[in-house]
C-alpha cells in the first residue's frame, strides 16, 4: 500500500469559486519526480487567469500555484540533480537538456513535459493528489498551493541555500519573466531606449531589467497613475498615462523619443496595447517584444508596413530564462544587490487568506501577496 | 536657359490608363544629383500597383519604373562618388551614410530623401521631366521607363563594368529583394529550413538565397503549379500546392517538418498568407519575414500565442540591402558564377512594347521582362 502524505492545500474545485482549504493525500515521488516543502509562494495572474475559467489548459479540480520556493523532502527514484535539503524553484517551463528545444540553444521552452503539463498531470499521466480518493489535478508541474507538492526533476532548479525562499519564490514567475524578456529576448543594451506598457509586477520587473542593463530611457505606461511612483522608483524616467492624451499613445511616445523606442514591452495581456506596444517602435529597428497572456482568441493585428519598414514583434515566456541552467545566476544577482525583490511583496499572509491575495489583486491593490507556510 | 535634353520615356498619364512613349524635357542634373542613361529595366509587380492607382504614395502623371542599370551621362555640382562613364543601379532605397538610420548600422531604411521621393519628386522638392512644359513626376527616386533620368548621388550604386546592365538590373530591385531578405534580414544558415510563400520573381530569388546559405531544406509554395519548375530548377526541395490539401497550409508544412520550418518568407503581399507564413515556423524559434507589399489597408492578425511561444515576425524592404555599399559584393557574387540572373529573364522587348511587358506580368506569363533601350 502506498503511504501518502497529508498536506493542507488551496483547492480550486470549480471555476470562479473561493479557493478551499483542504487536507489532501499525496503520493510519495515516483520515479523522476521530487516531493517539495513549499515554503513560499506568490499568487499570479495566471493563477486567477486560470480560475476564472477561460484557460483552455485549466483542469478543475486542481492546486493552483506557480510562482513557489521550497525544500526537498523526498526524491523519487533516479533523482540525481537534487537532494534531500536543497532549496528548490519548481519551474513551470522545465530543462530536461535532452529535447529538440533544450538542444537547439536557441528556445527555453522545453517540450519534455509540455503534454501532460498541460492536461493537468504527472509526466507519467496520473495525478499525486487526491481527496477521499478522488484526484485533484495539478498546475502547471508545480502547484505551489500546497503545503507540501510532487514536481517532476527537470521542472525544479536548485538555488542557493542564503537566499530566502520568501524572497526567491518570486523569481519562480513574474520577476523572471519581466526581467527575462528585457535582457534574455530582447537583449536591449546600454543606452537603449526602452517602452513598458503595463506596470504590474511583470512591467515593474522589466524596469528592472531595462535598469540593469543600463538603458537610457525607461518609459512605463499604465491607466493608472498610483503605479508611477513605485515605478520611478525602480529606474522608470518617465511614466504617462494613455488617458491624459487625446491621440494613440503609440504616437506620443513616438513623438517624446524623436522616432520611437529601441524596445517595448507588453505585460498586460491586450492585444490592442499590444499593437500599441509594435508601433511605437522606431522604424528600421525597434522590436516589440509580447509577455501578457491575452484571452482565448483575441488575435493581435497591425499593417504589415510596420514591419516591412524594419519593426519586429516577438514573444517572451518566462523571460527566455532556463530555469534550471540561468536561475541560479539570477540569484546571485540577487545576492549581490543588482536587483531587490522586497519591493514587489505587498502583501504576505498565510495559506488561509488565499482569496484575500485573489481580492486584493483583482482590485490592484497588491504587487505579489506572499503565502508564507 | 537650361538646356534640356530630349529622352524617351514611358509615361503613365493616369491610373489604370496603358503607359504612353513621349519624348520628354528633361533638365540637367542639379546639385547632388547625376544624369543616367538607362540601358536597361525590369518592370515590376510594384510599377504595376503604383499604375493600379492604389498606392497612397503615386503622383501622376510620371514615368515609372525603379529596376534599370545604366551609365552616368553627367553629373551635378558636388557629386564625387560616381564619374561620367560609370555603370551604376539606381536605388529606390537611398543610402546617404549619414543620417539617423544609416549610422545607425541596423537598417538600410536611408532617410535623406525618403520624404521628396514619396512625394515624385527630386530632394530639392521640384521635378526634372516635363512634357510641354507640364511638370512629370519621379517614381521611387528612379524613374527608369526613360531612356534618360536624373537620380540623387545617394540614390545610386556604383558597379562594375565587367557586369552586362541587361541583367544587372534586376539586382535593383526584385533579385536582390528576394536574396537579401534570406540572407541579410533573416540570417538563414546552413542546415535550416525554409518555406517560400509566392514563387515569383521575389519568391525565386528567394530560393537562390537560401540554396546559397546552403539551406537544407526549401519549401515552394504556390497556387500555380506551373511555377513549380523553375523553384525547383533553382533549388527547391519540395513544392506545394496549397489547393492540394483540405486542410491550412501552415498544418501541412509544420506536418512536412516536424514541426515547421526555422525561416519563412512572404513574396505575395497578401496578409492571409502573412498568416499561414508565421504559423508555419517553429515553435520556439522560426522566424518569418513580410517581404510582398499589402494593399493599402490591410492588416496582418494572428494570436499573440504564436509569439509568445517564440516564432518573431519581422519584414524586409530590399533585402536589408545598403545598395551603395553592398550591391557591389553581390553583382561579384554574380560575376563569380555563385548565383545566374538569365533565369528571371522570360522576355526583353523595347521601350515601345513595355505596355506588353505588363499585360504578361498580370497573365501570370513571365518572371521578369526587360526593355532594352
Amino acid at each position: 500500500m502506498t503511504d501518502f502524505i497529508k498536506t493542507r492545500a488551496a483547492v480550486a474545485w470549480a471555476p470562479n469559486e473561493p479557493l478551499k482549504i483542504e487536507e489532501l493525500d499525496l503520493m510519495p515521488p515516483q520515479k523522476g519526480e521530487v516531493l517539495v516543502r513549499i515554503v513560499a509562494t506568490g499568487v499570479c495572474h495566471t493563477d486567477a487567469y486560470t480560475l476564472s475559467g477561460k484557460d483552455s489548459e485549466g483542469v478543475f479540480p486542481c492546486v493552483l500555484g506557480h510562482e513557489g520556493a521550497g525544500i526537498v523532502e523526498a526524491v523519487g527514484e533516479g533523482v540525481t540533480s537534487v537532494a534531500v535539503g536543497d532549496h528548490v524553484i519548481p519551474l513551470y517551463t522545465a530543462e530536461c537538456g535532452k529535447c529538440k528545444f533544450c538542444l537547439s540553444g536557441k528556445t527555453n521552452l522545453c517540450s519534455s513535459v509540455r503534454e501532460t503539463q498541460g492536461k493537468g498531470l504527472m509526466p507519467d499521466g496520473t495525478v499525486r493528489f487526491f481527496k477521499d480518493g478522488q484526484p485533484i489535478y495539478h498546475y502547471m508541474g508545480c502547484s505551489t498551493f500546497a503545503e507540501y507538492t510532487v514536481v517532476a526533476e527537470v521542472s525544479l532548479a536548485k538555488v542557493q541555500k542564503e537566499a530566502p525562499l520568501e524572497e526567491i519564490c518570486l523569481l519562480g514567475c513574474g520577476v523572471t519573466t519581466g526581467m527575462g524578456a528585457v535582457i534574455n529576448t530582447a537583449k536591449a543594451k546600454s543606452g537603449d531606449s526602452i517602452a513598458i506598457f503595463g506596470l504590474g509586477g511583470i512591467g515593474l520587473a522589466a524596469i528592472i531589467g531595462a535598469r540593469m542593463i543600463g538603458a537610457r530611457r525607461i518609459i512605463g505606461v499604465d491607466v493608472n497613475p498610483e503605479k508611477f511612483d513605485m515605478a520611478k522608483k525602480l529606474g522608470a524616467t518617465d511614466c504617462i498615462n494613455p488617458k491624459d492624451f487625446d491621440k494613440p499613445i503609440q504616437e506620443v511616445i513616438v513623438e517624446m523619443t524623436d522616432g520611437g523606442v529601441d524596445y517595448s514591452f507588453e505585460c498586460i495581456g491586450n492585444v490592442d496595447v499590444m499593437r500599441a506596444a509594435l508601433e511605437c517602435c522606431h522604424k528600421g529597428w525597434g522590436e516589440s517584444v509580447i509577455i501578457g497572456v491575452a484571452p482565448a482568441g483575441a488575435e493581435i493585428r497591425t499593417r504589415p508596413f510596420q514591419l516591412v519598414t524594419g519593426r519586429v514583434w516577438r514573444g517572451s515566456a518566462f523571460g527566455g530564462v532556463k530555469g534550471r541552467t540561468q536561475l541560479p545566476k539570477i540569484i546571485q544577482q540577487y545576492l549581490d544587490g543588482e536587483f531587490a525583490l522586497s519591493d514587489f511583496i505587498t502583501h504576505t499572509m498565510p495559506l488561509e487568506q488565499i482569496n484575500t491575495a485573489f481580492d486584493l489583486m483583482h482590485q490592484g491593490k497588491s504587487i505579489r501577496s506572499v503565502i508564507h507556510y
